[in-house]
């Protein structure tokens, strides 16, 4: 029988911005470093299309990855001198919070509407696979890499160890924010994380937060609604996330009516099939993917050239709001209209929506339950956050949606041909917005 | 005649984490940066292999221009109330503090040494060429281009307005040392840089800084002294850069002897070659890069293949210091040794200098003079900068030389085969720390 | 006719760590920042007793005024291009700012309730009475004293100037939860005043802010809402704030009963007999009430001399919530319990209450009237925030109120004499908390 | 007996700007901050005269030995797992940092120079005389207290633990330094604390740094001498210091000479008869000070009535440099045309002199031995800082003075009386400055 891991001989430390040092001293999380599957990370942005929108938003995964681990230290530590709290899922922890992005490809939320992939799969699928990772954590012992697995899936059995990933907050949330905020230069993913991981308490089946610190919790809580609107869900970065899907379904479907392309695509081929190995997956990172854009800005396929040259030049698609049931009467004649002009309204109209919940209070049968955050009063019981603060129960529960319609401008605006029916369409569009 | 650019209807702003906003009123500026050329420098990281050491610096240089952009743009609105300065160069001298990175290839410090390419020169042919940059340029004037060449090459007729942005203390460096600190997380990069441009003054040949605040200049030129030791040259960046650059070498002299690669590198045969054209050029990006690296991995020859892994994977080069008078009696021994073992020397056993000169007073005839910083006395006169300041001269004039001797210490550790070979090799490196 | 002040000859800077400059060009701001009725403001803390909560809170009026008045440079900077502004307000403006507190007392909040003063009163007096202020203010014009009193009086013609420093989101309410937020270190108060100006519009009644604007604006409320409840109204300042008020009353109440103090408190008469005079009134300051309080620790007096104690040594009481229906029915008990054990229950057993209504629309016709926050929509449109926005609709118009009862828990736990006695008002007190 | 301190119930935390949180987990301490002498420290300026100069910096030596202690707390929590280092100092490290500046009264600069009262004897009264300090203290051991004392005075056995405190690079200026750069607004100050801590190693006599940390030890000392400069020895806060000086001199020899002040200035009693009692110590604060400044307004004596308006309105002096040698010429000159002019020389004509010695290598035998930072080297081996560094070695033991002369400029300027000698005086002065 081979050793297992212990400390490190010396304490490793990463310089973060963010955290400004991540602090090493299991030799398991070292070697998990170490991985190539791990590395792979690095070449995977953290916002995906965000840069286009935010300069400063370039960060990867691999950065995000270690910030998540580093707050799950610091949670372990806390919770180590409290009840409740079973020592022996310390490295099951700080492997999960390293780990739980593991499963992510390029621009994942693009690929996933387009590929039907799904990064949690993956996840598992890396952990449990033929994988260097699988190979680190098996020194752990036999069932160790399940139960990292097993975390990051919400079916562990321990509930508390989950809540620390995977809740309304909790270190992978709380890293995103920090770290979001401060890559992209804006004011309102501040809180302050170091009261809130001191007034955390480990309970049964979840961390709760002691009364007192309340209104970090709260601060917490409006910083991810303003992070939400802010960033995530930006026009610009939506407009970008939309033309990367059409270049995605354009390839696809360029692919199925066996198109030549002139450089072979063979790192989408699994893609396009639907059946993709864990080798393939894994090849797959956000310059491989560049890569292609930028040779089928050459393509002869005038669709997929001109997306391609749009996002490679950051020639975005323009928006309008607009309401899903008005818009509907004037459908019809938009893609009549499109049609006529010959643009393909299947790439070049397109409507995008995006909802939150900003925080939610358990309802139970409900799709996607999220156990609510509670509060600890000073007489012990545990309270709902939401019948304690304010502002929380103002957002709680209200899924505020947007939808907005992206087109391009630049060639509707270009009057040397049908220029009746662009006026037309431009009109029609504006009058959306009311 | 076509107009001309004018102000734009509304003042456009990027969020920017260092300066906060990034503030645009010129339509010649705003179209700049929409141009295929400047948008493809987000492909291109800001430090080269830096984000190895420091995962937080995943800048690229796109980010950057944005930046010696805003501080040129503050440092010309001080400039515009006082003698010596010629509103006319406010546009040019935007334009080239945007540009001045724009002939930037990817990992440039690599590629330049390996093929003999100059990011300067083709900054001059992506100016002057035939590019959207060209043409969006012409638009003010058919001679615009040209002044705006002649800026970043030094060359430019008005000397204050090239020291703005090639000098000791320019609005280049003031970025890079604030951005690369921020990204980095560490706080050596730091100083008052408001406080610089407000006692800075326009004279004749160059900016000089009012007296009284010789100390925040002091304290830029520390910092830059302390960035470059503990940031640039950091030696784990230059072992990536070393393994780079030998990735770079293998696959030049595999295709010069007719090696059959798996997939046909055709992004490089121009760079193999000698003969680049500008569309070429244009095409690379780390992304190309990165793609061709993740390929070679599955090379058959060894040496690509294990060069291009550790590389991806991050699976460096080990160091020691070495004298390199002391070292050159061990060297035939260690080739010797390397080939002995079946390890090319020329990969695998490299030696790398780094060296800076944080300040250097003028001295008139030497190979690349540098301008002194100037301060303005109280009553008129100009002092250079180390004359009154012990700090400064403390460091000035003097090169400060590093030597490092980088190894694949995990294959010689591998006592597997040659034990004894590899043995006296570690003890003969191990011995060069003294 | 004696000339007007004009524009320094060059321009004065001070380092302020909230602001980084405060940047000063006009002889008139220059000379009223030297009055000796301004730095007076130096010896009046900004936020009375908080700093025997906060340690960093030891920052002075004069520290904010500084800041008040930056905060309006850069306003009225970004007004002067847009119409709706009239150039002749800047100098109204930018002095009612750095004067707008200036009639502020020591611990001003307790020494309004026990003497009856009111410092808008006294800041009327100062910029109107025989002071420095006023003398300088004359250079720029007859009637330029009565204008700056009557902006901060809030009477002024020019509604959009009055709005810069009296609204729900002015220049004062900006500068005081930045500073504060800063000096007592927590997190709550920050919020992107940049992007703030930035969106501001002047309109004829008020400035507005553009509908982009929006999350900044509402970021701004919330960071309100929170140093409410964390800063200005936290239990412990409050219990400083009662100590204080029980000095003051014993004083007071000691002189009215012809008590022979041991140090003449000569700096109190005339506030003992509610008759002062602007020279009295300016003599006051933190410094001298310190001095006195010291003093009083030496007196016969026993409870003044306790309080003193108190105050000077932090000291303080304790407190239980109380809901002041309830309370009421063991307030007969717990008086007569105070009085048999020899503790005066008008010194210490106190309520104290705190509300506030975080943001209010307009109500006309109720007591306060506040004008609310309008955006100013893309088609031009006005339009309330609250009804934009969910978060602020949440805490619109709500008062939330907290009751505390506070007493010297320390008396009552030493148990050498009426152990029964003590011990029954303990438990009434702990029963209170519910 | 009685039971000594243990670890309170809960942790207490204070939360702080430059710290964020300081941790007080023992009861001693706690016990020894409520104390009535450690909170007299609320009432003590941590620098002086320098908020006349720097608005922000108006925080107190209680602020201060709250940060020296904590940074106490981190070095000794560092230690514990160390070498040398033995566990029964911890307490003793604490108490010694919390304490260390106990014994400064207010403006202790000036008070020193004109009493020649020693804050370094009254720490040591304070913690082994009767107070409620020692009090405290004597719950850990008869010796305790003077355990603590020798600490401070430097005479304990233990060097490592008095090093930790008073060495060049220490608790005490680790705090101050940043905790003066934050408050003051200036961005000197700031240098990698966390990383200092982590590479700090006890040795025998006195911690020691690992040599891979040099930089941030180097950034250290830079920000120490930049301090100094522009901070400490800033020319308008040694103009207040004069004034204040020359108040001090003037009381005390119109009180020698049976001066009738209006007000008795009886807690100056003392302080001019050169027999102050521990009590009469600990009632001086910066209140009482200002009290009597404010009050000595009204007196008679024109120069003490003169040097109080000044200090009180902040109408200081004005500089010219001056070089002692040349000065010496003209002095005779200057006197008698002051005493010409009927302006007292004594008081309105005032050399001041700083000088620093930003590191120093140890010279034995020298009158003020300090030992120098030493360097821990990969081999074991210990060397001295200078060797190492460039930077430290160019301003090591190079003692930098600066001259001032400080007059009542505005005096001078009014030429309605004696303009000729004025006018004499003025050009002399403004001709030292060469």
């Amino acid at each position: 029988m081979t050793r297992r891991f212990g400390t490190l001989e010396e304490e490793k430390v990463f310089k973060d911005p963010v955290h400004r040092y991540i602090h090493v001293r299991d030799e398991l999380i070292w070697e998990l470093i170490g991985t190539k599957e791990f590395q792979r990370l690095r070449r995977i942005r953290q916002l995906g299309t965000t840069f286009l929108t935010f300069h400063g938003a370039e960060h990867t995964r691999f950065n995000h990855s270690l910030g998540v681990y580093e707050i799950m230290r610091r949670m372990v530590e806390n919770m180590e001198e409290r009840e409740n709290w079973d020592p022996e899922e310390r490295l099951v922890c700080l492997s999960a919070a390293l780990l739980h992005d593991i499963g992510h490809g390029p621009f994942s939320h693009s690929f996933e509407k387009v590929f039907h992939t799904d990064h949690e799969e993956w996840t598992r699928e890396i952990i449990l696979g033929d994988t260097e990772i699988k190979n680190v954590l098996l020194v752990m012992g036999e069932d160790f890499p399940k139960k990292v697995a097993d975390v990051i899936a919400k079916t562990y059995e321990n509930k508390l160890v989950v809540s620390l990933i995977s809740s309304q907050i909790d270190a992978d949330r709380m890293d995103y924010l920090l770290r979001d905020a401060f890559y992209t230069g804006v004011s309102y993913g501040q809180f302050d994380m170091e009261r809130i991981l001191r007034v955390m308490r480990p309970k049964e089946d979840q961390a709760v937060f002691k009364h007192s610190g309340m209104h970090a919790v709260e601060d917490y809580i409006m910083s991810r609604y303003q992070m939400y609107w802010q960033v995530y869900f930006h026009p610009v970065t939506r407009s970008a996330e939309v033309i990367l899907s059409k270049i995605l379904h354009r390839a696809k479907h360029l692919y199925s009516n066996k198109y030549k392309f002139k450089d072979k695509p063979k790192h989408f081929y699994s893609l396009f099939s639907g059946k993709i190995t864990l080798e393939d997956y894994l090849k797959l990172d956000e310059s491989v993917i560049l890569y292609y854009f930028q040779e089928w800005q050459n393509e002869d396929d005038p669709i997929l050239k001109d997306l391609c040259e749009r996002f490679m030049s950051r020639r975005l698609f323009k928006y309008v709001e607009c309401d899903p049931s008005i818009q509907m009467k004037v459908w019809p004649e938009l893609i009549e209209l499109f049609i006529k002009i010959g643009l393909d309204p299947n790439y070049y109209l397109v409507i995008d929506s995006s909802s939150d919940l900003p925080y939610d209070f358990y309802r139970p049968g409900e799709e996607e339950e999220r156990l609510p955050i509670h509060l600890l009063m000073p007489n012990g019981d545990l309270r709902e956050l939401s019948r304690e603060s304010d502002v929380v129960e103002a957002i709680s529960g209200k899924k505020r949606t947007d939808h907005k319609l992206y087109f391009a401008k630049d060639i509707l605006e270009d009057q040397s041909t049908f220029p009746k029916e662009k006026q037309r369409i431009l009109s029609l569009l504006i009058a959306q917005e009311g």
